[in-house]
């Protein structure tokens, strides 16, 4: 039996769990929350992150140590990390803690990336309009602020002052379509590249992702695939990580990147041949990765702040409901559906009444979609 | 939040518990065992099936109880069935428990299976051969005896004997192969049909399951789909069953009822739109039952007696691991691996690498096949 430390224990942690069971591996949960999700398949220490003792025990009890959230303290992870295989590392934890490394790296490898600087170096705001960041702690839209195109100086400054925190002023791009791509790095370095797919957000949060993303040439999908070897490579990353990207004309940006699993890559467990849960764990356990082919086109649809009834959910085959076990909360993510078909054809047909049982028997749970597409550079941090 | 007790806690139970998850739906079960492979995903109460302050526990706690095996105590359930939902009834599964009953319970809808009687009734045995097997409580080719064509009414009685419980005396079928077939009954009556499926036993216990049964003519999955409505229907039955069956030339014979979840129907995690366990919860909490339909051909085989390195599993594509966490011991279920293709063909070369690796790796799990294929009737009860 293979026993693997958790840092955080929500939804990540609870799906990671739930995949490592048939693996014959148990997962070691620590987290602040009374009510983690990862509790129904894992053991969970309810405790902060740093506790010297929780620490202690994941040092003794585990084989390896992870994490389902990067916003966990380095500090934490390199004391693990000198008595326990730590995986991804404390430095990529700590690159993809701070925008202004992720940066920095991004530029270092060679990847098309929003222009960005330092809010008190720019004489001007960029041309297409700023968003200023923190560097850190952001999720889901929050700890951003928006300007109009050639922003002042003075408004930048002013935007970086009121988020009250070390920040990165980055140029709006003006994209197609919001896309990530997920893979796994073995501990060997072996990759398994999971194609794109194309994401949609509203108010900052993920809404849905299409898997694989619709009408993508094959020469993107190398790209992606070449981007994300690249990133992951130069990190020296084992595990699953994401890199959202964003479609301009026939090319790549990169938005963002999460060291860890990905709500854009929900749908593999049921789309795919293996779930990222499972490659996941296979990459820290040093296993072999599985086969991340596409078994059926899928949507995955979040429920945010409520779940439906599960019965309407239930009755539409090709429908996957997955509750996180939390409770509502306005824009929290409280769970999912994947829907898979055949082809695109039936999954649209499953989407498009997926939509109607969501929106007739939960208002708090209507899904955004194009329609609902904002242009807001978003985060999406889960 | 749902909660639906299990009377077990075994392999079938930490799999239902595993579907559970997803829908919301936590398990509590009840097991005798220290280690009871359950409590991976379950909250388990150790303790016999009939302590009353467990079942006491289960009374309050659960929205319906289930069972995972049917030899738990008819009285307990029905002690429970007097506060809680039970499903399946305690009848049904007094039923499952008594040969007899079953074969009456097949006379009287009309199904064709083995000539039996009582042993004492027998002037001679049957020509084919006689089987004698305990009423209740034989599993894994256990508590049987066989016999040559035409032994005498002495052999047949000094059999039942041997036995020094209630027995029942059955005709040997000379069948073709083993088939089984999984539904699941609703609250409603609804029917949700999984293909048939061929079996293959060695030394009294399921080796490995191919998934749909190759070579099924239509006729033949009706019949067994119209055998598995009649025996559901008359038991009024709730949540999933099993009904194993001997093709004979053209024709269908029954064989065991199993009203549960079956090892025979593990194939449907992977490759099925929905598994029999999360049909089962569908079934037994009163939601809609989910699509039975095939996404992919697919091969079962237990591992037998010990597991293998889970490396040279994972190693091949398409195989899927299910470790049940419990020790080795000989001919002990302690696991499963489901092999998808895209095809049959494709299957079946993933299944010769698998055979291969388990072949390698743990001379303990070699799996039997269509050549290790004994003629004993055989019961599998999980």
């Amino acid at each position: 039996m293979t026993t693997v430390g958790i840092l955080g224990g929500g939804q990540l942690g609870r799906m990671l769990a739930l995949a490592g069971v048939p693996l014959g591996i148990r997962c070691l949960a620590v987290d602040p929350a009374t009510d983690a999700p990862a509790a129904a398949a894992a053991e969970v220490l309810t405790t902060p992150f740093d506790d010297p003792g929780a620490l202690a025990e994941l040092a003794r009890r585990c084989d390896v140590v992870t994490i389902e959230v990067e916003h966990v303290p380095v500090e934490a992870l390199g004391w693990l990390a000198e008595r326990v295989p730590v995986r991804p590392s404390p430095e990529v934890v700590a690159v993809a803690q701070d925008r202004w490394a992720e940066k920095q790296l991004r530029s270092r490898v060679g990847i098309a990336t929003a222009p960005f600087a330092a809010p008190d170096e720019l004489e001007v705001g960029f041309s297409t309009g700023t968003i200023v960041k923190r560097r850190s702690g952001g999720f889901d839209g929050r700890g951003q602020v928006r300007l109009d195109p050639s922003a002042t100086a003075e408004a930048v400054r002013a935007a970086a002052g009121q988020l009250a925190a070390p920040s990165v002023a980055e140029g709006v791009v003006a994209f197609d379509r919001e896309l990530s791509v997920v893979a796994a790095r073995g501990l060997d370095g072996a990759m398994a590249v999971y194609p794109l797919v194309e994401n949609h957000h509203a108010e900052g949060i993920l809404r849905q992702t299409l898997a694989p993303a619709p009408g993508t040439p094959a020469a993107l999908e190398q790209a992606a695939a070449d981007l994300i070897r690249l990133v992951a490579d130069e990190l020296g990353h084992v595990g699953v990580l994401c890199l959202e990207l964003f479609q301009v004309d026939g090319a790549l940006f990169a938005n963002e990147l999460a060291p860890r699993v990905h709500n854009s890559g929900h749908w593999t467990i049921e789309g795919a041949s293996t779930s990222q849960f499972e490659q996941h764990l296979r990459a820290v356990c040093g296993l072999p990765l599985g086969d991340p082919s596409v078994r059926s086109p899928s949507a995955m649809v979040n429920l945010i702040g409520s779940e439906p009834a599960p019965g309407g959910v239930l009755a539409l085959p090709g429908a996957h409901l997955h509750s996180y076990g939390k409770a509502a909360r306005p824009n929290r993510k409280v769970g999912h559906v994947t829907v898979v078909g055949v082809d695109e054809a039936e999954r649209d047909l499953r989407l498009t009444a997926l939509r109607q049982v969501l929106a007739d028997r939960a208002p708090a749970t209507t899904v955004g979609g194009p329609d609902a597409l904002d242009d807001v550079i978003t985060e999406v941090p889960t």
